[in-house]
């Protein structure tokens, strides 16, 4: 369980360093996150030279259909990454919830159903434990409240590491049940997010284990690129005019901002001018309420909205998000909890895709900007949905009616028909598109 | 709501009629899914010969990342079928399962995440969806007890078909909550699934509706065939010594092997003898149970189990399954509730992949053969994971330990460490393989 000192070297890396975002400071690319002059966050740097001479759309498209088909922009340098078929999620034309939103062309990049565990933290994990392993760690880790555990827990077994995972004491016994299943070591914290997160950062230096979101957290947030990459390969090699994605950390933002940049780099798409817009639910927005007031800086607030897995009071890489924001000409709006049931009603209804509470977040925000006039119904626009609904049953419970109870004779049926068609005809309009 | 009569002729088909698997007797390719003379089960007849000339490797590989890729081979006419992404999930090389039961070259299917609703009925109901469309039916139907029902609502909400769904008034809500989020109309009836049966039955005649497994029958169960084929693909345009698959009705298993025998009939695959293995779970085993006492009949059985998805009482294919079972070499097996359980959790500690019970029943009969020396370790074989265990909570529920409660400080979870590591070795010792 204690880390080997020496990386292996190979031939393959793409990736030189890892390189302060606000000091410009450079560092091995070892387990460490923080700038020691400036504190500033760490991010992998890469030879584009390099990649451009070597990747070509072919050689993407004759590698596997997983996030692994861009090893070249991912940072480790094993050609045998942990490949449990992450990615390469299905990017769905959204004709119905288009037409009611009276958008033109909508498509739906749906991690919902991502591998293993139905979320897009499995790519960024799928990337952090390939590099936890070549790193030589053998015990990885994670401070979590759902997602991020069920996927560490996951891949982690796929691949035979040792996994302890902390989590809040009072979380949903379902995301509990959706780790415990996989046979890590589960702590439960009693105490709030932040105290949890704060253990786990003195277990990561006391230990010397992989912890994917605090000392891995350069490696691991590289992995939120691959949902670029996949959109434009999936566009037929186009950027789209518009994406909207969910803000919790602000990295997934950031990350899919430099996808789309790098492959622009290297040659592999044509230069566009892409709006980005962000979603928060309004019991969380510190992003949204610093986008309103034209501010560049973040306030840090308490969290209270059903949305769990995207409400982070305090956003590491919230200032990013929301320069992205304002530099392309996209938006930042959150949504209160009732119009997030709505959206995750909304995206059921009209295109099936049944998303939990921060895909919810994301639709509401879609249509609270289309209403507003702020996104031109002419835009090729992209949406993330980043995580599947059956994890946030709770959220729905009593806003999705009830079934109609009946005999088991044709006579009982046909009543009851009737007064699902007449009663109420005015919700099946609505629901009808 | 009601049916137009003629389906649109294209020059795309390339099946022609439907023919019963009994006398073989033709019939237009109409909703209709019993033979008139002798009662057999009507299945769709392709031209074979113009597939032959048509369809090449690469064309399949140029067509779309879904099941559609296969389209020539699936009984719809139209161009433009109702794609939500279904198919085309990861085939995963499963190493630490392998290593733990003693084979050499294992392979998990993962339909756990399919598009949208993560079974594989998933692709059943795209391709009778889309055959109901082109057949002019506008609403869609199915009975079920939970998958299905899943699956019928979503891909009919993509499409914007009227739905209405009839399932038992007693499932669990969990599923009926799965199927209300798309906005179908839900019929709860009062009764056991035979009463819901015959009711649909009748629905069928006098609405002119499009059950899916019932008058839509013959196009719905090709579907599974895509199992087949993306298997074959996958493993490089070969395939496997021997596959394991649930058996509910038993078609799952006989597409499969349909499937298998197309793309070596029209020359995308080279012959190879693939041994068939089929999984029940021991309370509900009437083709295992045949199988054993070498009977070429089915006797129905009371289905009482945790395995509700595969628990079909009166399996409509289970001769057939049979059938495919003896003359394969491979064979039918059964294991008690206790045994799936463990199935579940074997495949999610070594694999990082959590299934249903249905899944946990197809891993534990695979278990089961290896122990028995029925299975050669040197065989490349597949699994079929059918579905996923978000929608089968209660089944693993008080069978899979519990967090360790801690308080936030750096001794108190030494401390617990320390528990974990010593009091639970031999545990331990027992899930890292
Ligand atoms: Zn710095
Ligand atoms: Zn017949």
């Amino acid at each position: 369980m204690t880390q080997t000192i020496a990386a292996q070297a190979t031939t393959t890396a793409t990736f030189k360093s890892l390189k302060c975002k606000e000091c410009g400071a450079e560092y091995e690319p070892k387990a460490t996150h923080v700038c020691e002059f400036c504190f500033g966050p760490l991010e992998v740097a890469y030879d584009y030279d390099a990649l451009r001479r070597t990747v070509t759309r072919e050689t993407i498209q004759a590698g596997p259909n997983s996030i692994w088909r861009y090893r070249p922009f991912l940072p480790v340098a094993t050609n045998n990454p942990i490949d449990v078929g992450t990615g390469m999620t299905p990017l769905v034309r959204a004709n119905r919830l288009a037409r009611r939103l009276g958008l033109k062309k909508l498509y739906i990049k749906n991690d919902a159903v991502n591998m293993p565990t139905l979320s897009f933290k499995d790519r960024v994990v799928s990337v952090a434990l390939t590099r936890a392993r070549e790193l030589g760690f053998s015990t990885v880790s994670c401070a979590s409240t759902g997602n991020l555990a069920n996927s560490t827990a996951a891949i982690a077994a796929h691949a035979g590491l040792d996994c302890c995972v902390f989590i809040p004491a009072d979380l949903e016994a379902g995301k509990v049940l959706g780790t415990l299943i996989y046979g890590p070591t589960v702590m439960a914290v009693q105490g709030n997010y932040d105290q949890v997160n704060r253990l786990c950062c003195e277990v990561a230096n006391t230990h010397g284990w992989g912890f994917v979101n605090i000392n891995l957290r350069p490696y691991y947030s590289e992995g939120s690129k691959t949902l670029g990459y996949e959109v434009i390969e999936q566009l037929g090699w186009e950027l789209p005019d518009r994406i909207v994605a969910p803000l919790a950390s602000g990295s997934l933002f950031t990350k899919i901002y430099k996808g789309f940049r790098e492959f622009i780099e290297v040659g592999l798409v044509e230069e566009k001018h892409v709006r980005f817009s962000g979603a928060q639910a309004e019991g969380c927005s510190p992003i949204a309420q610093a986008f309103r007031e034209e501010r560049d800086f973040i306030k840090p607030v308490k969290p209270s909205t059903i949305a769990k897995s995207i409400a982070i009071g305090n956003p590491a890489d919230g200032v990013y998000a929301l320069e992205i924001a304002r530099k392309t000409g996209g938006n930042i709006e959150s949504v209160n909890d009732a119009e997030i049931v709505d959206g995750i009603k909304l995206l059921a209804e009209t295109e099936g895709i049944f998303t939990e509470t921060a895909g919810g977040t994301t639709v509401a925000v879609l249509k609270k900007l289309v209403e507003a006039g702020k996104i031109d119904p002419e835009e090729t626009t992209v949406v993330y949905i980043t995580g599947n609904g059956l994890k946030t049953q709770e959220a729905v419970q009593g806003y999705i009616g009830e079934p109609l109870t009946i005999e088991p004779k044709l006579e009982s049926f046909e009543r009851a028909l009737e007064r699902a068609q007449t009663l109420d005809r005015l919700e099946w309009q609505q629901v009808l598109v």
